[in-house]
């Protein structure tokens, strides 16, 4: 029954790595609190660099610099 | 003043069934509870299927099988 | 498997209300979208007075001036 | 360590507007709890107009009468 | 410079567990997509089962059940 | 008609504070974005450190060291 958000910048995520967080963080669940993996529901969200921003300013300036 | 957030697979929902869910959680929230209508915020989301994931594996998986 | 999470104020919302704010969304999911209700999940959160903002101040101060 | 995501309509929010919204936010987090700038994250979700409901209807049918 | 968020029940979870939920969520964003642990959040939110619902219902009738 | 949601460890932020919060984000999409002010809601979520968790590990096992 848990809901897990997983928000990350939108940088070419591949389906086929979608799909390993997604079991990887059902397994977790099954494994720590003992979870039904059939009711947990995970929802990555992919964010534009120019919409994510730490430190003050926007992940695209930060990739700019090289970081 | 309620917020509501409806997060759904991302599957050709039309404007008009949009609108017909915000209408109807608008109104379910003055019903129950008195809230102002004017004032209800309701914000839907359309995650894609190989965003979601349920029972371990994406929606997309799943409709490939039919499900 | 849709996911809903309604946030409103915490001002004595019954465990009755709860049930019937959770039991619409489901029906209105199922009416507009024929999602199935098994897998609908819906998330209540009441948030405190003094931490929902609206018109640049807190619920708090506007229930105060009897709004 | 601060978390904010500021979710608003699509509406042809520029690059340079969202980095003021960034810097303004981590700013004030600065100024008002002493929140570690390089830490605090802030998240902008622009939301298609058909999918945004005040009132009990989108903000689609709010922008056609011009409000 | 990933944000998790976890929602589960609130049913007397531990400490411990909370940490270990917390390390297993960054390992995975570490080795399924390189994210950087020292910027990757990750909050858990523990939710009353009386706020809880599936299947229409709420978790605290579910419990009821001995479901 | 933005939605701002602020997550923040719960480490005794006053009435006060959370009004300046408030009111600072508000006038920043007053200011930015010229988003009316009457319809902007926000939102404070207050998190307990053992279950914010940053560097895989908890705020708490943070704070112990002196962080």
């Amino acid at each position: 029954m848990p809901y897990v958000n997983i928000r990350i910048t939108n940088e070419k995520v591949t389906p086929a790595k979608k799909a390993q967080l997604i079991q990887g963080v059902t397994t977790l669940l099954k494994d720590v609190l003992d979870k039904n993996p059939n009711t947990t529901v995970v929802v990555i969200d992919e964010v534009e660099t120019d919409n994510w921003g730490i430190g003050g300013e926007t992940v695209t300036e930060r990739r700019k610099r090289g970081e």
